[in-house]
């Protein structure tokens, strides 16, 4: 068959390429590190007696020279996966290395391990990197943004005023947490060398105490072995990784939409970035759409709809079936959408324009009625028996009068009885409810002051 | 970036490849595709005399030569898939030609019907086939084996006897009738050539009938207009067949299922066949797993998580946003994998041995308690005014005696008063419930019968 | 325990309540229609002559009298649901009638026939009737603005003109056709009566022909047996049944986003009715939300999520296993859940308000940059040779400079030279692009035509 | 409308009924936790001098009288659910009370608040207890059984032995640490108090630090603010709350499966306990179903199918939309059937009957060919240069000759070349691999006590 970019299926691997996910989750990769742990096993027996050095030393040499190639051919006549590598593991050496090959292990040893280190490698090398870096972008994006009023929409109705600082402290306040925990959670990701059934018996045959050699193997790669595992590690750790890092994408997804609605023709308050040669549409020359904000909700959802994968995939029968087989192939890809949405998400963020101008449009197109709350709370403090209501009427009138909340507040008989009784803050911000922002200004600066040092010691580690 | 089948991240990329389904499915196809579409729309605007047959030939031999590296290489440049696809035609063809290309259309209008066309080839070179040759595979098994007894199974449990090929029959009529509704909805996969929002504003521009021209366009490759589209196609039809796929394939993972289960090392009616260089593990020499019965539950799995993608991507805002782009480039991973579950199921029940052996053993294990059920019906059409409660009296005796069912029963009394009543023909079953199958040989017989004639008129369309 | 309707944890069984569908989805409806089906059986075998008439009349009496209490405090003694609906059934009729009572049947038998009825006649008297009902609703408001100019909008940005009423026509399209499906799929649903493993051994035992008993029995509903079934029906039905549900109210949900975003504060082309009494908001005064739009989707996530327990419901080990019954205890709440949507929309549709001077707002909001499209496509038709470019530069111009893009078209030299050839309707539409709409009046009173018709058939079956 | 058990449609409302989970999660019960938060807010703005003692007394008294059904009631007329809770409280003061009560909150300050209080103590009252119950019962079972060998079993196929403790030892580790994360999650849910848009604007009109309050009316219930929230919390330690809970059910469902398949009749380890007036089927009198174990399956089922529901919820626009209103009020149900599952399969575990017979007969049944993996080590490490091909050979040679791989062996001649080096443990193992279990046994033990420590330690807190 003819292999290019273009012959796959897959838009992980003709279009959405990144050199860093393709060099750290391809399968050319994981075969690396699968035969990284053979020769660490063959190591460690080695360390026990077991073995020669110069035994050992073949087998090294093997194990930096087997091939994708070589194992997938292999596997054509054997039908198993890693039996084929061992296989040509073992045609690389004498007959006197042979044996020791592999010796001890179930295939799952050597899976289940270089699946932990390949999702350790790369979360450590570009996926928490990378979450670090959209995290600065956006408390950099709060702390100048920090006072910049901004109305406030449920329901996608005019509320309250806030700032647009505080709203993008609220995704630098839930993305740093959960960057935190996906550095917690990689940490928590388990190997194993316990072989067929989890109870070590075929090292148990050869030496006193497998379980510190598991612990030695793994230990040179930072990992540490499973308290239990039967053929496999138990998936929770993998799943908790995922699932935090669904919950970071997903973090995400919110924040892209919040933007793409920002972005439209009648609110105006963000533009993405768009390029002096780049195209909007194939036939309405004039569009410039939110793409990159489109994307990262696109991507989103190829990750989340991976969810139900990993639950179904949480059982296994006795001490393992194969209907987990194929699923575990396609978990790399999890962790690469998530890689492009945090990435593209970070460009759109660092290349958006906040248009001030459209914040005041925007804050002032409702005709005061965002006045309605202070008023409420105002004459609701002062002993006013019935002021939700009685606001509430005053807003219905001014909208059947289409006039300013305002004008309808300073002729009312009932309110002008309180009104005396206000203070001027009071009463200059049912004037100018655009002030009305509560402590916006100050928790966009302390949230993303805090998270700024979280991060900075993240990096450290 | 180097690209070999080992950079890949997909296991469709890299492991589960298959000529036909990269011939099918592949970017370069896809791209192909949409040139086509392109080809012919500058076709019907030259029949409309909106072009001349000489600006109309040079468009023609330039959609036969773009290629998918000018694509990509001119969407890095303009950010946009469908217009690069369009300025590489352009660059292609003189200035007179040049205003023609893609003219009234969007870029939706080229690639839905793209997707429509590569989803109904697909089907009807590839997974139709293949899924009439499994469903025929099973019609051979229901002949062969309606009479073979096989004690029935609910909950795990010993129920009444039933026959082998009666079970394969219940796959054929679910298949089958999968079957025909996929062929059904392949056919009402839809086109559009309707413009940027659907009503044709472009095309109206320069002709009476824009609707007409559509669906002359759509013809050429037999699809037809969606009744109404916005800039895009309406999802239902695609959703349709992508359930109706799913559905197919949760019933060979129903059956793959059941086949691992029979292969269980304590049950054994079912042997996955087994090459004469094929290992089971890669440190148990004795394994021989059902690894293509558990692979097509792993297909199944890929396939199935992909409904939320659609269910989610059902709403598209206004006339469309962007946050399904992402997904319709990985809706081609549903049908490879359904494919591939079709084609791994149908090898592995064409060499999968049936033993004939162990299934009167399992038949014969279980003290005879299978009687139960016979036992009762017939004391109750007897008038026993509570057999069921008799019988089951009878069965917990006979299991704490650790006796045959049959030898408690020929000494009680109460059944004693009965036992003189039974026909013939009653006593036999209970004492020889292996012939307690009822209809299901005929039935069997009757309904791989019925569904090879259906198979036999699909395939003459 | 106390029961209440504040005592549930379920929001259908506190909150959204619904006469009709507690009328027809209740745990008490649906022990009734299993009696029913009791009777059925009963009378099948009376008519075989299995039991006299007056047997007959006994277990007919019992069948009407026995209630939900009965049958729960049963199943609390021998922990099995139908033998304790069939133990209740006999405690009320004499020792003559005992045994005849459930007589060849299997609980599942019962209750896969009973939830067929339940789900057909939940349909045919509410669901279906209540979607017709919203498609007529959409029918009239698609012919009332069929010709009322609204922006289209891709990708939340303003692309060109079309209508309302033809917005509304892609919806009453696609309802359309789920209506009808849904329709053809109940009809598709499918009882059984072939007891424990499917192959009617009890029956056989009895009888000559088992399978017309089990017609009749099924008849008697306007039901018919599955071809095949092991313990169970084939999953299938039902599910293509709840996919087709689910594509309606999929549909329900793009419809009410699409109206929960023409509600927003800066769009405003819809408003939901909001009652003089009504409150928007605990806190201000001034809100109102489109609650209606928002709780039809909140009705979709509930119905669509179900659809992963009906794909791994599909999976039944051997002739059944039972993981499945929890399940199938949830599944009216699909139904339920999707009537809720339809009736919501279909009165929040009915009462919204739809202003048209803000529809004209917004269409001239864009300082004309809608022209876009029209101005390319003349000037391609006339001949030039990089019309979408030229066009869009110039959009970038007027952006830049803040003005109407007809002003910056009049002054432009290059498109001067092709002003003058273009027809009067041609430039009309470049300076007034509201009437750029293309065929969507027309296609919006044809579509609202055909569906009137189908809906008026469809009522009359 | 008449309100019965049985006219409710969830069987979490008419079946699954549980009084310690209505007791917690009814709405009856919400209710009451959100007039104790508004009498908290009461007491909060008491504290800061806004109102008398005398004002604030009326409003507690207020809060402890009102009524699901006058809430109800008042929605009816308002639309709103906290704006009615908000007026039955105002109907039950004096005009001075009246302006104070709700006063700078808005309804989600006090919804958010109350749900995570109810999963709080539901938590704590019950499902964690209930989860240290059934870990107690598997550590109990897994010190019981710690050398009771039992086959390892891959893909269905007997591979080596372990041990049956071993094996419950795996669900003790996976399950343990889950209750571990699940009670530190359930610390980390979070309420608020900070208005409408989250920046506490109205409490800010009237005080001067609005965080402060917030947090002492949380304290109150041993709860914390968010570290920000928009009008709602932000999502996330619920899901993480919910996730954890669906892991636990999860591993819940692996063991039921496994107990389920090891009750098979032809593998009988295992039986699940059933009672003497227990009915297995309607028809069929002998059957004894695992319904337990299945029906821990079933509710793991409606557990996990609510995860989209969370992931799809995480997203709400701006600073929050109403699309999410219905789920929330669904969410009870994942915890409802998470409490179900636990107390189910704790009770099934407790009486289930494990049936050592049985497991030597499985050990003993494949014909010695589990000696395998043992041989092919032994031969491995005393420098067979092919051993695990050479065993696959001899495990061809045994089944197509129909006897035990010892015989095989026996009379290998290339074995017996090493047969003499080995040591009388491995042969011994050869001979009767029943004893080649590794480090089942204390392996099995040590986890047991380990966990039984933290156990203790968790109940201490």
């Amino acid at each position: 068959m003819r292999f290019t970019r273009f012959t796959n299926i897959s838009p992980l691997d003709f279009r959405y390429l990144d050199a860093g996910i393709r060099g750290h989750l391809s399968e050319e990769k994981f075969i690396e590190y699968k035969l990284m742990f053979e020769r660490s096993l063959a190591h460690a027996l080695f360390r026990r007696g077991l073995m020669t050095e110069a035994v050992y030393k073949e087998i090294e040499a093997a194990c930096h020279s087997v091939t994708p190639d070589e194992v997938y051919a292999e596997e054509e006549r054997v039908g198993h996966d890693i039996r084929a590598l061992v296989n040509c593991i073992r045609a690389k050496v004498s007959d006197a290395a042979k044996p020791f090959v592999h010796l001890t292990a179930t295939s799952q040893d050597i899976n289940d391990s270089a699946n932990a280190l390949r999702y350790v490698l790369t979360s450590v090398s570009i996926f928490i990197p990378e979450l670090i870096e959209l995290e600065r972008t956006l408390i950099s994006s709060a702390e100048r943004t920090a006072s910049l009023a901004q109305i406030g929409r449920t329901h996608g109705q005019h509320a309250i005023p806030t700032t647009f600082g505080f709203m993008i402290a609220g995704y630098v306040s839930r993305l740093g947490e959960c960057i935190v925990r996906v550095d917690a959670c990689v940490r928590e990701l388990r190997g194993k060398f316990s072989g067929a059934v989890g109870s070590c018996n075929a090292a148990a045959l050869l030496m006193k105490d497998p379980k510190a050699m598991e612990r030695e193997i793994l230990k040179e790669y930072d990992l540490e072995p499973a308290e239990h595992a039967t053929q496999i590690t138990p998936p929770e750790p993998l799943m908790r990784f995922f699932h935090e890092t669904m919950l970071a994408v997903g973090i995400m997804a919110d924040l892209a939409d919040d933007m793409r609605h920002l972005a439209r023709s009648e609110i105006r308050e963000v533009r993405e970035a768009f390029g002096p040669e780049q195209v909007g549409s194939s036939t309405m020359p004039q569009k410039r759409n939110p793409i990159r904000f489109e994307r990262v909700k696109g991507f989103w959802k190829q990750v989340m709809i991976r969810q139900n994968l990993l639950l179904m995939d949480q059982l296994s029968e006795h001490q393992r079936d194969g209907t987990n087989f194929v699923s575990q192939r396609t978990y790399p890809e999890i962790l690469a959408y998530a890689i492009l949405a945090t990435v593209e998400l970070k460009n759109a963020m660092q290349t958006a324009r906040v248009d001030q101008a459209e914040f005041a449009r925007n804050l002032l197109s409702g005709q005061g009625s965002i006045a309605a709350e202070p008023l409420y709370i105002i004459l609701a403090s002062l002993g006013h028996p019935d002021a939700h209501e009685k606001v509430r009427q005053l807003t219905l009138r001014a909208e059947a009068e289409k006039c300013e909340l305002y004008s309808v507040i300073r002729t009312d008989s009932d309110i002008f009885l309180y009104w005396g009784r206000m203070t001027d803050a009071q009463r200059n911000i049912v004037k100018n409810p655009l002030f009305y922002v509560g402590v916006a200004s100050s928790e966009a600066s302390a949230i993303a002051k805090r998270w700024r040092i979280t991060m900075d010691e993240l990096d450290a580690k």
